[in-house]
């Protein structure tokens, strides 16, 4: 019997699939929050207890731990291809992105205009319509201070609208945001085009140009540089390092809406987290060694997942539909079984130990909201039975192969009505 | 040979002394950072290998993980004492000190207020003059965005100005501010008494009353509900725990500034760092256990400094000056060897393995300043000769001793001058 047919059979009998060493479930949620890296992760203890002064402490107990500090920054900035001063740690993504919206309200001069108006009228701030919480909510605060903000959705053609795009920048922006990644379906923003609109259009005053990579870094090699960018956030989680580290990378460090040691260039104050800097530092030296191989597997494992839910919708005559397409992240995958709740599906996979989500874990509170879909296009009928796949370095593809067995039973199994196929691939 | 003897022979042979497995230093400098506690730190990394999931995805992945959060929660909730809805996971004490002050920008009315003045004037703030920078840099903060700040500091009798509380409380700030333990000093805040004021005092609306711990926890049992505390900030790592865990306790909690998932509560949003949790948690109940014993062990080693220091400035006719009583922690020691400067004393010890401190690590950027020994009523003379020693749990009366030979040594090496004692005991 063949390895692979071995492990279906092993499947099949007891419900369950190995994973790595010590997990009996398939995990496909590394969107959520990556497999650990042990090495990454062992490297952040030894650390911890081998140089556990206070980073800030004059003494060589101190000087030894920010010396180690100062070569974490070295690796990571030298990885993202910028200079050290130019990388900030933080606790994550949200930190990362809190720090460059909620620093907006220091700004006294935008304040007192946003308050008053001026001739200008407030002042503006621009997203995509597609954006984590943790810059939609900030967003939203800054709304309700006086700022004005605009979204730019996709346009009809289904990509990044860069004529509305052009218009907003006509009003002079302080700040323009766009993700490099969306979370929930994969689809990554043009970066280059808009960064290069940003510096065409902007007169005089440099146009802050903010993108959150948390979803693409570990995926594909950032160009922050190339992109023209002043600021971009990162989370470690997302790549294997501890949870609670992160980075902020800033073009040009100034303090912001965050006081007291002046830690970080004054960026972000607090003692130092040396042991999750390791870990991180650690963690992008693993996964960036054999990222373009991972990425070519990556697009493999996609291919092998649109592959079989076409065969499956074929042979169930369901209306699957998935995201695919150039502009689609190779590590995450948008798929739809109307009519079925995404919940139910997920709900009923999660009972055969199968992971995966509907959509971000950050919108998993309150009920199911459609902002992200509709910025994409996506029909809230599709969006209500998607499943979001993401997967990582280390997922196989005899995983990839069990998903769709248990998928294909649990459809079965939830009796999925025998329609017409409906919707199919909406791209 | 008695192992005492034996141990400082070999200190004087080889310039070190053994500590703890690995180290050949004397550590007293536990308030910078304590020596981390490995059993915590494992429980950590156990737990980030263990429950790599998302808490926020519902999947059983995510669900482990946040089973084992709400366990952190609760463990840590009960040994505060405290419901465990009312305390927050942050990165440190910084941030959980920038929630509190910079949430303040938020209220807009009080923001209005701010700019526009009303009868009662611009909102206040209420601090004492001796908060560490992770609260004064805040609220300098926010005396920019137009609050108004007041300081109370040290009255004639050396205890905090209650009298001047009182008079500040008439005005009816919005928050209040008074650190527990003074990082520098070891000075302990009448707590008790400030909360019992300000609920006297408060006239319809509640006065938000918030203390910063950070340096009080794992040394003492913070009374934050005898004390009526509306907030207190807690860093893990001051206690054994990780670098880049903390706590905020609420009483009840509510949005601040800083948005995104909506994690904690709302309060708090980023990915919860779980490994953090389970190491803080395995510290607090760790540090927990012997506190009792090891407070009075503190004090023993603390009296063992004075008296050492108080001969050694006999014999050396040196003006030893130290801060002792019973307002002060029995976790620090502040002395001063004028006219050395502090900075020359403690680099000289650091030559000889012994990492002490001048002050706060995070008042290690830029030159020396007073504001906290000002506040205390310490002459700057005084001050410029400061060092802070500080010690935890792991500490032994040998290290004590060899501390104080090699302080000895260094003294005369550094030929202090044999100026008749002008300072002695300040208190």
């Amino acid at each position: 019997m063949s390895p692979l047919k071995k492990f279906c059979r092993g499947l099949e009998r007891t419900g369950k699939v190995g994973y790595g060493q010590s997990m009996r479930e398939i995990y496909l949620d590394w969107a959520a929050s990556a497999l650990p890296d042990r090495e990454a992760h062992k490297a952040g203890l030894e650390g911890a207890l081998k140089n556990f002064g206070n980073p800030s402490s004059p003494h060589r107990c101190g000087r030894r731990a920010a010396e180690a500090l100062e070569e974490c920054r070295r690796s990571l900035a030298e990885n993202l291809g910028i200079e050290d001063r130019q990388l900030i740690f933080t606790s994550g993504g949200t930190e990362s992105n809190n720090l460059i919206f909620n620093s907006l309200l220091l700004n006294r001069r935008a304040g007192r205009e946003a308050s008053s108006g001026t001739e200008d009228g407030p002042p503006l701030v621009v997203l995509s319509g597609y954006e984590h919480p943790s810059v939609w909510e900030p967003a939203r605060l800054l709304s309700q201070a006086g700022f004005r903000v605009l979204t730019v959705d996709l346009g009809k053609d289904g990509r990044f609208d860069l004529t509305k795009l052009r218009g907003a920048l006509e009003q002079n922006p302080v700040l323009v945001s766009v993700m490099g990644v969306n979370n929930e379906t994969g689809l990554r923003s043009p970066l280059g085009e808009i960064g290069a609109l940003i510096r065409e259009k902007e007169r005089g005053r440099r146009i802050f140009f903010h993108s959150d990579l948390v979803q693409a870094w570990g995926g594909e090699r950032p160009g922050l540089k190339s992109w023209d960018l002043d600021a971009a956030s990162f989370s470690g989680h997302k790549l294997g390092a501890p949870k609670g580290t992160g980075l902020l990378y800033l073009r040009a460090p100034e303090p912001r809406l965050n006081r007291g040691g002046g830690q970080e260039q004054g960026v972000r104050s607090g003692t130092e987290n040396l042991p999750g800097a390791l870990a991180l530092a650690e963690a992008v030296r693993r996964r960036s060694a054999g990222l373009e191989a991972d990425i070519k597997k990556a697009g493999e494992i996609k291919y092998f997942f649109i592959e079989g839910l076409t065969l499956m919708g074929a042979s169930l005559s369901a209306p699957i539909a998935a995201l695919t397409g150039k502009d689609y992240s190779p590590w995450i995958l948008w798929a739809s079984f109307p009519p079925l709740p995404g919940e139910v599906l997920a709900r009923a996979l999660d009972d055969r130990s199968v992971r995966v989500s509907t959509g971000s874990a950050c919108a998993s509170r309150g009920p199911r909201n459609y902002r992200v879909t509709r910025a994409l296009g996506i029909p809230d009928e599709l969006a209500f039975s998607a499943l979001r796949l993401s997967w990582g370095p280390e997922t196989r593809e005899e995983e990839a192969l069990a998903f769709l067995l248990i998928l294909k039973k649990t459809l079965r199994a939830l009796a999925i009505p025998l329609k017409p196929p409906a919707a199919g691939a909406i791209k």
